[in-house]
């Protein structure tokens, strides 16, 4: 398989992963309710996608840069959003 | 900075972004309560990390697919009771 194929598959890939997250920032928005959403897992997934935004850097890879970038701003949103409406 | 540092934090980046699955898979194991998750998120993050997996093994990186595989099986769960406790 072409090298560029391949590389296309990894920026579908990408961009859904990173996507993914703007249902859930909207969900949240529109009910303000975030029960069930476990605040442990999106700090863990949040320190995660920062160190795959300095790895990205690192290798000077722009789409990892840039997904994980995207990422980290929808990941926060909904880590903002989960403390502010969490029950006290 | 060597590349073997580099790569460090890349599977750093890697096991954090799949390890944080599963306190999600954890709580609503314990709760059976599902409704504050997004289903669209679950579905658009599942079919991104099967492309993921596709192009890890493309690629041949061992880190990219095992990481992947792991988060595939991870996310499953909680889409799998997502669908099981979900309001009808």
């Amino acid at each position: 398989m072409e090298l560029n194929l391949i590389e296309g598959l990894g920026l579908v890939a990408a961009c859904l992963t990173t996507v993914s997250f703007v249902p859930q920032c909207w969900r949240i928005w529109k009910t303000r309710k975030v029960d069930d959403i476990s605040l442990s897992m999106y700090l863990i997934f949040f320190t995660g996608v920062i160190f795959w935004l300095i790895y990205g850097l690192l290798i000077e890879s722009l789409a990892v840069t840039l997904a994980n970038l995207v990422t980290a701003v929808l990941v926060a949103i909904i880590l903002g959003l989960k403390l502010k409406y969490r029950s006290k």
